[in-house]
């Protein structure tokens, strides 16, 4: 017996399960695999023994698709990093348990550490017979060695969809206003910098884009502002949860000291709603900030075509990877031509993936720091091409359950 | 000549162009009507004699249907209300001088009224050959005598695939978490009832509902929350931006008092920020607290079909009737069977419309006012069926823009 097992980690995304189909299908038309096991919550799971046999997924075309289509880990999430040798041993030891020769880790940076971690120790202790492979997932487009990370593109798309729309809704009334859109991101800026794909179908776009690789300035942003109110009585701007001060600190961090809330706590606030309060305060007219919060990584039912079949070309190459006897390595796209958006499916060492973030390069933001230039546009647009053929039952979109929540 | 003249006015709603379109296509077949006006925004671009020509829409159908699926108001909006007579003795003159003989207004409660006064100005002044009717539009669905508001259907349906993405992101994590999720509605709770439908699919949906309607209380809360936890880890909880204390005053308003923020002003949030730390406070487990914002009246991109083709046809019928010679009555659905969902197209007085609100019905409330009957279900569930064919161009939808906010 040869059996697969698999997990997924990290925060949820539309295309985490596209993924995991990936392998799923690879793992049925394989000789080399009988028993397909997921475990629930990743790793937390594993050592829990908390398996569920998965072979009867793509028994059924229609079943696939529902799960394709369903947001967030079907199977579960932890945020648990492995820090002890007998950690690596229990897994192991498990993985023997239920004679399971692959395992494919679906998730972030940190679960690639998980990858290394358990791949290493297999390689120091001479197990040559478990292959431990990465398939890499993050809404956060943050991942090393990677063209732009599964998940992403669908981010991408809703958040470029969003802006979209929003310029519609703010653009109504003749009075002066100002939207500030907040989008997740605290150390790395590419889902804010996707708010510029609102610009392609002829629309304003965001006036004001601020990543937090940038420095931020509370004056340069009012001026900023008050400019571009000069162009357009309504306007948008995106900003990244993480944007920082020239001090290093959070502009939210600002925010809480000295504010309280009703019981007397320090009183915590986004980076949108910090910068509501400035313009408030220093122009005086009228504005909003808004969180695009868990929607821009759980809108499955606008996810990008392109995000969703990559994603799934992810699981399959980290299985095939497994099956050809590699352990210890991340599935990957590189980008082999930028004019057609060629792509070549690799692996690449788990080592330079695990604990690492992407960040923008300075070149692809503006010299003001307040927009992202062609480059970027040129980067980001293949992402988001495509729509999914949702299946609606009775009128909202239908998602598989594999992993409920019910309180023991 | 007999040109006819169409405003928009109110909030912007994902149905609205849709409506502006049913009055387009019914002078288009009419030999009744000859050159059709657009006013941008609303009466307020009556009294300023900012009219473009519209006639050219309807001979091209690709741009009704980008029209169509274009989030709210193409030709701007306002918020002013007449209560001056010279104003009214302006329009009319307005009116004349562009040979105008149909007006059609497209709004909510607020725009009711001005084409009450403006009609019942008329009627006194002996004004026979100038017919003014209100088409109705609001994504709140607090209107008197129309069985549901256009608009309100694609907010449900947004709110209510919202809810059921969010549930499968909230799901991932085995810890004890509560998300808030807080929906418009200051004085009506329909779309937060809305939030209920994410349970026809199988999902749990939110574990509790709050409308405005009933009468809010801290310790119930805390109570229903540790109730619910006990059967699920993750649960979401629906709750309307204006639920009140028994002392009748908005949850914000007490929040407001005695906060502060950065600048030493009173700290304003909304009604789910205030339950976070009240759960925080209370609870103390992982507490997150979503505002839909103005996603959830500009999510074109998921609209429900259903809404859309009854918002044309209410356009149709406003337009039908001033041809018909009706003056100062409102466009309306009446809903003839709940059980095969059959409805009809009528007019009514518009003095039953202005200024009203209808709220949700108590006995569609629960006992404990922590959700909402199975009739609220019933009625809500025919109006978010079915889902727009939406033209995408460069990976986002496809909107058409009328209306410009550039600055003078």
């Amino acid at each position: 017996m040869k059996n697969l097992l698999i997990a997924q980690s990290g925060g949820p995304t539309a295309a985490i399960n596209a993924t995991l189909i990936g392998a799923l299908t690879v793992a049925e038309i394989s000789d080399g695999v009988d028993k397909v096991y997921g475990a629930l919550n990743g790793i937390q799971g594993v050592l829990e023994e908390r398996f569920i046999e998965l072979n009867n997924i793509t028994n059924d075309t229609m079943t696939m698709k529902a799960l394709i289509h369903t947001p967030a880990a079907a199977l579960g999430s932890c945020r648990f990093k492995l820090d002890k040798r007998e950690q690596y041993e229990e897994i192991i030891a498990i993985l023997r348990k239920y004679d399971i020769s692959y395992f494919i880790y679906i998730g972030g940076n940190d679960s690639m550490d998980t990858v290394w971690k358990l791949s290493s120790y297999c390689e120091e202790n001479g197990i040559d017979d478990i292959f431990i492979m990465g398939a890499p997932k993050t809404i956060d487009n943050d991942l090393e060695e990677i063209d732009h990370c599964p998940g992403f593109g669908s981010a991408a798309k809703y958040i470029a969809t969003t802006f979209a729309e929003l310029e519609r809704d703010i653009s109504v009334y003749c009075t002066e206003a100002v939207t500030i859109v907040e989008v997740m991101g605290r150390n790395s800026g590419w889902l804010t910098a996707a708010s510029v794909l609102s610009r392609l179908n002829g629309n304003i776009g965001p006036s004001l884009i601020y990543l937090c690789e940038s420095e931020f300035s509370n004056d340069q942003f009012i001026e900023d502002v008050k400019e571009k109110l000069k162009e357009h009585k309504g306007i948008i701007i995106a900003v990244s949860e993480g944007i920082k001060h020239a001090n290093g600190k959070y502009v939210t961090e600002e925010m809480q000291s000295g504010t309280t809330d009703m019981f007397g706590h320090a009183a915590i606030a986004g980076a949108a709603r910090y910068l509501e309060r400035l313009v408030k305060e220093k122009i005086g007219c009228k504005v909003r900030s808004i969180e695009l919060s868990l929607m821009q990584r759980a809108s499955t039912h606008i996810a990008s075509e392109t995000d969703i079949m990559e994603s799934r070309m992810l699981g399959m190459k980290a299985l095939q990877c497994a099956l050809e006897g590699k352990s210890g390595e991340m599935a990957s796209i590189k980008r082999t031509s930028s004019d057609t958006y060629a792509l070549q499916f690799l692996s690449v060492p788990i080592e330079k993936v695990a604990n690492r973030e992407k960040k923008v390069p300075a070149s692809w933001i503006n010299q003001r720091g307040n927009d992202v230039t062609d480059e970027m546009i040129q980067y980001l647009y293949p992402l988001i091409q495509g729509e999914l053929n949702i299946s609606y039952n009775k009128g909202i979109p239908q998602h598989l359950v594999l992993n409920s929540n019910k309180s023991q």
